[in-house]
């Protein structure tokens, strides 16, 4: 079977970063076309190295990567460095990167991407949505020919950056407004899912054991992540929010959900960016994205820990 | 021990209405000392004349029912029979009502009966906010004399209305808004734990075994409520949301919660009436309410049944 | 000709006072049946105070002053004392009042007026319209019985206290949308008008030559307001707001307007209070207002010096 | 005197046609770097193809014209047909275009062209700032690098479009907000100016005058638009918005306006796409735009009429 090509627009971040190492791990299902990044968890200068490294990390220096939008379309950037560390990636020192950034712009990128191959890239953004929804303000009409969107964001309960909104969506709603308005093929894992994948002791101590580099590196930062996030929730884990993005691409039977209609919230300043999911159709409008709402979260967490295990 | 003097501000509606004869059967803990009805699941006309009936099917014709304000404050009212029916008590035929409306308004009667006992009287809502937030707009100081609010509304997930709200909170955002920031004590039962109260097929039988009038009548309604919400949802029964509160002031062993800073959203169209929960403090405000978030359905509904065994 | 009956509602400030003195001084048009006070321009106590005092300057004792609202509806109270100075008379100190407050709510009040004169009464309201519009919530039927609402509020175009939004509609928006759209027949004076009814020295002099005691305490009030507002506006003179809705009772030849459909701005924080005037038709709706747009401000301040002279 | 570099990013429509051909025709003031177009008035294949119309009209195909997006941000299309007629161009057949667009979208030919000449290009947006918001969006920097922004768009007072809002900042709000707040040095020419700019029957009839061929296309253009607005404004003339912007780089002693803080609604449908302008310093904000206020209109209209008889 061919490989499914994707491009991974992110912000790492450690769950970024071990989304990231989970698809440079499964050439034989992913084809990484393209990593393409945005500013959100920490500064774009930060998320493009950190994607950089992690490439090196694993050994794909022949992925380009694309450095995209330095902020929001309308809010000003507010960053997440008081979860992932200084350094986006929960303290940890990769090793430097071999290869340089791509010249272009990742907008531009995402563009000469979709329609080099039309009808065939799935797009995987796991950071605030700004680089996509400035490719679709400029040509709305690739929506239609993005095999399908699979994306970290929103919620249907309770938020997390506020009462009601999840970080990735809150960080640029208007941007998000704008992808699911879109008309693409849309998949959204949301904390509903992800608050369901949690770090556990027993899970990283699966991926602790795994005595090779980027394993290493993924325990460590998830080791960060962990720390920072238990006390918050008062969860035994910390939410792999990220690299469930990449289990569904792998697994999709691990994981469960519906289709409904997906609003984004860019109206009030309370509720801003909250995914307004419309389980019950009490909007009559027609569902424009599959909501995934559980996990097999002990499948997904041996599916990682494999794949960890072979870079 | 004293009962504990309460108001139930209502709008039967079938789960008011059981609301109100589980308290009406329960003159032990709790003295009704009025009952004030609002436009919401029906029109005032409506939802008057059926807590006038309910209170003579009770036997508790010395209660003063008082009507209160026909709309919302500032949006169009909108009622709800398809699911309480055209006569809001899920086509149920009940006995004529013996005694008349008090005379008066219902916020006026609020206001009175509050200066009568500072400190004393718990408000028990279970329709729409707009009777309590006129008396709050007219007397502010009265929210601090009130021994505390105890509502059926909003929740943390899911709407039922619409992606985002509950019905009771939707119907009046402004209102809502107005008693949530008011100061006075507040616990709410919202979706998150009434939809926990489902009345199955066997709960429904435990009440339909009951051979006296009132219980009766509570089994045809609850019946009604049943068929029309088991499609919608797919839940082996429907949520018997408004009795939750009485339920929760006979037992609140049954019940757990946290403190939790809510607010309530009037601003945008998509998340109108959304109460924003702030479980995990991101805001940084201080908790202004009691939060249910769990129930002993079993224990709840053996509570109900008994009591309604008593009238 | 039999006067016309009027309720003031208002909060004393400087052109509220003026526009008291100005109705106190012709009971051969006006009858003021009554006063209600609000909080606004300064607390409910201030403003109910400085009613009661200019009643008894103007030798009115035998008009009730109620109070209402001593606060908006939902957002906190944000008074004017940097303009109509601590004891919102422009520091003039006013003889002590004679008649005490009268017992009973200014929102109470209103609708028994109202009911006891159906279709009589205008009302004029020169304040945040929280009493007018919690007496609506209480009873929406009473605006079809009311004559006319002649009010100071609202712009076409700049705001003073926000960009967009002038003082009495954006001390209470909720109110004012209530107010706007509960039926009733509605003038409005806004900026665009009392914007050019403006204090010029000329036209203090006419005031400050008149040697008598209530003109005296105008001249004096007037005074204060001036000095305040001049530099703000780079104008010739304050505008004399409030005052504006008694010139029109009295000789509405002197004004010109158009009917028009008027929203009231109460979902955005930015544009918070704006009273959206259609004047092109742009929204389809029909007319709820007369907009009031330009006025003989000579012939007015005439008006007002000569009816000053009589007290 | 080296002529100022400008790039007119337009939506032609009448006004947007007229504004092209005054600047075509002062190239010794003027270089028409480039010609960007946008969806607006008309869809984007209109205003594209319009504007290639008019730059062979003007004799000037060595100008480029792009094409950029084809809708706004977040908000549906919403073109003026029924102002500016099928065609966009008031039902005037212009001769066919010679040249063809230019390769390339508009968004990237206005980063390329800013990042060629930084701190030299004044833009000229006379459409929705869509693809102006896009080129900030990508690369924030390039705000810094334009010598300035001179808009046609926005009001003070009444809108035209709604109640509130004008039909440039009203078609993309959103985009408008990016502009306005991205730091570029900004001219706004807004309603309050430009419907002081009115075609009234004579000055049609001095542009009527011209024996030339682009005078007497943009005589028949007027001649519609002037037919179009008459009834709706009752004004003696039609605003003849666009040119306006031209006007001023021209001769800007015609205008005069004050510096002030602009912020743009996004937020509330009642008032989506107002201009905010905070003229008394409500806000506290530092000013962000020059506001005109006013125009010599005899003098802009001379200084048109003299340039279209130049061509």
């Amino acid at each position: 079977m061919t490989p499914r090509p994707i491009v991974i627009d992110c912000d790492p971040g450690v769950d970024d970063a071990v989304a990231l190492l989970c698809a440079f791990a499964s050439p034989e299902e992913l084809e990484v076309a393209a990593v393409t990044t945005v500013a959100g968890n920490a500064p774009l200068a930060t998320t493009a190295a950190n994607a950089r490294r992690i490439r090196s990390l694993a050994g794909r220096d022949e992925v380009p990567v694309f450095a995209g939008c330095p902020r929001p379309l309308l809010r000003p950037l507010r960053t997440a460095e008081h979860v992932h560390g200084e350094t986006g990636l929960g303290g940890v020192e990769l090793p430097p990167a071999v290869a340089p950034l791509a010249g272009g712009h990742a907008v531009a990128a995402l563009i000469d991407l979709v329609d080099a191959r039309p009808g065939e890239l799935t797009l995987c953004p796991t950071g605030p949505l700004t680089n996509v929804a400035a490719a679709f303000a400029m040509r709305p009409d690739i929506a239609g020919k993005i095999r399908e969107i699979v994306l970290m964001g929103g919620a249907v309960g309770a938020g997390n950056v506020t009462a009601s909104a999840e970080f990735n969506v809150h960080a640029d709603p208007h941007a998000a407004a704008i992808v699911f308005a879109a008309g693409a093929k849309l998949t959204m894992l949301g904390l509903d899912v992800t608050q369901q994948a949690l770090t556990t002791p027993e899970r990283l101590a699966a991926i602790g054991a795994i005595d090779r580099p980027a394993a290493r590196c993924a325990a460590r930062m998830l080791a960060h992540y962990h720390r920072v996030d238990i006390p918050r929730y008062g969860a035994p884990g910390a939410p792999l929010h990220d690299a469930c993005v990449i289990g569904y691409l792998l697994r999709p039977d691990l994981f469960a959900g519906r289709d409904a209609f997906v609003a984004v919230e860019t109206a009030s300043e309370l509720t801003m960016g909250r995914t307004a999911v419309d389980l019950w159709d009490a909007s009559g409008a027609p569902p424009n994205a599959h909501v995934v709402q559980s996990i097999d979260a002990d499948g997904f967490f041996a599916l990682l820990t494999g794949r960890l295990a072979r870079l």
